[in-house]
């Protein structure tokens, strides 16, 4: 089951499916204010409108782009080299950290001092472990509220414009086509953002503030250069994140990698390496080595090991030594679970599931042996310090949340809540970003009080939610029950949605399910960001629904979520290339489609000298009307 | 493709997949008022707790079950009979229809005449068709409004209470365990109805009066006498339809009677048959004959196949015939797009894709061609006579609903919202049964205007929505884009939501796509009961928590929507019988397992006197804090 023994470091790869471009998709980049500021973005081209249709040029749709130099056919992979460390040159001109002699923890030297590991480690390049010089603090946040500007502020507010204006205005210039394509791409309902501060396009400007008031965080520790940009906020996207991690039963370093990688082709903005089984730090390093998003940890699980699995034996000593040992690997957040207080320990009692957090039971666990508050309270001004001097970013974990629908809610959950809000401002004072992780099991109409109590006691710092799950019934589905709450949840302000796999409550989840849940949350996200009205979040909505109705079939999957997976269900039925340019498709066959029925009488229009072009276009009401009459003459002549 | 050729009515079998009892499951029946009156549900039974947890043995748990006969071990299933007609007796007692010589329809006479179609005719009995006397009413809402109480509304009582009272009274009077269970099972969140009135027990007079006055239909066709009379209302639990149904290009007679009975097994309360392809008269006389659900139908698909595929040859008389040929098959609900008014139409001329109704496609056609409004709408007293001979119930069909977000809640759809609220009204005139077809595609902030309308201008007839889809970028997962927009609409009072497959738009479903699309619809039909608070909704969820948080795998599996499936993914990484009662999973290994520690801290309590039935129990507050004292001295010791 466990693989590791036979994965030999020589020979690591990447899977080569998850390193092609997606079908008709071209990876481009938006160049900032400086030459290495250059921010990916993939580019969808169309197929034209069938002549029959108007033999329109459709123009390239561009989407966000989360996959990094894989999906780039310039880039040259080999995850046993890992990636260019694109920020290096960022993070040195600061002047503001050092690099070490040597790693800091001690179990770090440990292991990499270890010949027995040696097989096994990542053999690229080891660069020195780098630290704020002494007194220094190298977050974000603390740039932000200096009024710094950074090359990663800039860069996520290129890669969130998604080079809107440019493209519009390029589009408008192309002439009358362009300029219809313009109106109908770009059209979109007015959302409800609930209170929201969404702007039409975001600046660099927008970016800083919104960190420094603590309303959006950017995850990027000065060790993991690799990592491309990325900003978490209500204010902005909604992201989601994949979770991968071995277990003890099951899983190698090198599936962990394929895993990573495969996660970011199919949209994970950020991936948390959960990792429980066995050799927990080197499959970390082969993960961030080779992460293009950030990575996050619940470092408590790692400390877990090191005490051979008895959580009352735990101690600050051990768990500081952690946090610094992945720090200086370049782990981009961490979940500590510094909420649970002793006094809210009790109030589970009466649940039905208990504690369902793992590290929220590790937690309690501790804090009932020692009959007091856990380290990650009594210690947090410290876990600060570290945070700060490496640019970590809490994410304060949810350890109480609820694991049924019978324990949504309740006092042991709430109270936790209004603790991590504390822990917020404690954090802030040492300009330490935060996002704050959220439920569980939460039925439909109980999850917008939980978005409520977030904005007002954490004060808008990022909420960061595990679905929620809108009902126990459907293990097999969980990825649906939690996805329904994560649409709900991402609408009402959540930041970021982390995924659930069909395979929740079941087992460890292989590369398919990742894929599941990942195309699961991205949809949800996408659904959240329509409703909150995020400026040109329709645009893709609007080009897919256009390639739909004129049956261009190409366009309808690439355009899509898994072009795969679509392709495939419509091969099953239809699997002749010539289908492809059918206007009907097996569902309905030729004679009931609607769609082929809606076109023959636009085309009776358009034959009368009503083009299909006014009268699609937007407040063409009396034109439209001339369309019926001219289709009616035309129909009463036959 | 079309296998249709090598069907023969002789050799007909159900899969046997179809007809086996869901694990550790048990189909009981309550019977009413008379002997002939047995309402049948499902019993799962459980495990004990282990003794490790209290040794507890837990109760069985009741579900609603829309299987029919086929999950039955008693029952002889053999397709080629039929099922037995079950309700001939209380259609017969109330004496107000006759036994026709004959079928009244020409194309029903001719086709039964066709020594061609014997080979694929369904080989049953051939009951002679059933018509109201003349003159006389047999819908159910014209008993309803006459002060009668029909052995079908004690049905659905019987039916949507699911024995609740009796099970908890049972439990209670079983001594103190049994209480206790009955108070973690019974317990539930107070939901949101948005006005609904939902009685926490149903009686049969409460369904008289929710079906006189229209909230409410039961679709029960006095040719379908096979049909266990189910109700859909939004003050009943939500519902679920599924479609089925060949197309041109695929599917034969004996896979789509296999669709039905593996749609009921899995939990679609209806069955749509939208078969458009060869012989659907047959493939439909052999779908109602073994159906114990509702069957509808979209009359104007086959009227269009006896023109040839010409909308505009489409003539009143054709689809008089085809409603007549149709009722005395049995099809319980028609989908009539007579909202589809010829002023609506131009107002689609500027949407993004037009009209995706294949029933409004070509009911607009046919308006444009003759420049009238359609033969649906000016005859529609006609058809209500009709309707009210067989009690057939109106879906009055959303022609005009959108096909992408683009074109959401835009005044081509609203305009036919509120026509089909007229129609209402001169339905229930004739005390014609009567729901209304919903959207579509709809951002999620736009979901509830379209149920506030529905509600309003509908007087509260029910709603049947298929989806909404919240999103239209991901193709082959619109069972999820919708399944969300469905959970949300189900909540806001949407009576029956219609599913969608992961095949939409890219081909017609096959078996496994029929299961995805009903098992998303179950679960978020349930999530709306919780979230509305429908009663006794979250027994289910309870259980099987409590089925998880004690380790017992094989209950979570049965209790869940898809044992099969469950089972299936938790053996993936821990194929072992032993694994089913480890106290663990794969996702987090034994050291990690939250439940596991949690179970762990509390047999530490217990082991001070604590019981767990105890500190689980509701209101222990204070037991919880002694609990938590007594845990932290435990461990002092060591």
């Amino acid at each position: 089951m466990n693989a590791n023994e036979k994965f030999i470091a020589a020979d690591a790869h990447v899977d080569q499916a998850a390193i092609q471009p997606l079908p008709n998709s071209r990876k481009i980049y938006v160049t900032g204010s400086r030459a290495d500021l250059r921010v990916p973005m993939r580019e969808i081209s169309q197929a034209d409108t069938d002549t029959a249709f108007g033999g329109e040029k459709n123009p390239p749709i561009y989407v966000y782009d989360c996959s990094g130099p894989y999906s780039d056919p310039q880039a040259a992979i080999d995850i046993r080299q890992g990636l260019p460390a694109l920020r290096a040159q960022w993070i040195a001109e600061r002047g503001d950290c050092e690099a070490l002699g040597d790693l800091s923890s001690d179990f770090g030297r440990v292991r990499a001092a270890d010949p027995a590991l040696d097989e096994l480690r990542f053999p690229g390049l080891q660069r020195r472990p780098l630290r704020a010089r002494n007194g220094a603090n190298v977050s974000q946040m603390h740039y932000a509220r200096r009024g710094l500007i950074t090359p990663e502020m800039e860069y996520v507010a290129i890669r969130e414009n998604n080079n809107r204006r440019a493209y519009v205005e390029q589009l408008k210039a192309s002439g009358a086509q362009g300029e219809r394509f313009a109106e109908i791409l770009c059209r979109q309902h007015a959302g409800n953002s609930f209170g929201a501060s969404i702007p039409d396009e975001i600046t660099a400007e927008f970016v800083r503030s919104e960190v420094a008031r603590g309303r959006a965080i950017i995850p990027c520790n000065i060790n993991h250069p690799e990592s491309e940009p990325m900003i978490i906020g209500r204010n902005f996207l909604t992201k989601i994140n994949a979770n991968i991690g071995n277990s003890a039963l099951g899983s190698s370093i090198q599936e962990e990698v394929e895993k990573m990688t495969w996660s970011i082709r199919w949209g994970g903005d950020t991936v948390m390496d959960l990792s429980t089984g066995k050799n927990i730090h080197e499959t970390r390093e082969w993960i961030i080595r080779n992460s293009p998003v950030p990575i996050g940890t619940v470092p408590i699980y790692q400390a877990l090991e090191k005490v051979n699995g008895k959580a009352e034996e735990l101690t600050w000593e051990i768990f500081r030594d952690t946090l610094i040992e992945q720090a200086e690997q370049g782990v981009d957040y961490f979940t500590i679970h510094a909420g649970v207080l002793l006094r809210y320990v009790p109030l589970t009692a009466s649940r039905l599931t208990g504690i369902v957090s793992r590290g929220g039971s590790i937690m309690a666990k501790w804090c009932l042996a020692h009959h007091r508050e856990s380290f990650l309270y009594t210690h947090f001004e410290e876990i600060c310090a570290i945070m700060k001097a490496y640019d970590v970013a809490f994410s304060l974990g949810d350890g109480l949340r609820p694991g049924s629908i019978y324990d949504a809610n309740d006092a042991a959950q709430l109270g936790e809540l209004k603790t991590l809000g504390e822990l917020t401002d404690v954090a802030w004072k040492h300009d330490v970003q935060v996002m704050i992780e959220g439920p569980g099991h939460v039925p439909m109409h109980m999850i917008k009080e939980n978005m409520d109590l977030q904005l007002e006691q954490c004060k808008e710092a990022p909420f960061y939610t595990l679905g929620p799950l809108t009902t126990d019934i459907a293990p097999g589905y969980d990825h649906i029950t939690s996805g329904i709450g994560a649409a709900m949840i991402g609408w009402f302000g959540t930041a970021m949605l982390c995924y659930v796999t069909p395979k929740e409550h079941l087992g460890l989840p292989d590369k398919d399910d990742v894929k599941v849940g990942i195309i699961t949350y991205k949809l949800a996200a996408h659904a959240s960001d329509l409703a909150k009205g995020h400026p040109g979040a329709q645009i893709r909505d609007n080009a897919l629904s256009k390639a739909r109705f004129e049956f261009r079939w190409e366009d309808q999957f690439n355009l899509g979520l898994d072009p795969d997976k679509a392709r495939e269900f419509h091969d099953e039925t239809l699997p002749k290339e010539s289908a492809k340019v059918a206007h009907f498709c097996s569902m309905c066959g030729p004679h009931f489609c609607s769609m082929k029925i809606t076109q023959e009488v636009r085309e009776y229009a358009a034959a009368q000298g009503v083009s299909e072009a006014q009268a699609l276009s937007k407040g063409m009401e009396a034109k439209a009307i001339e369309f019926v009459k001219a289709g009616a003459e035309v129909y009463r002549k036959v």
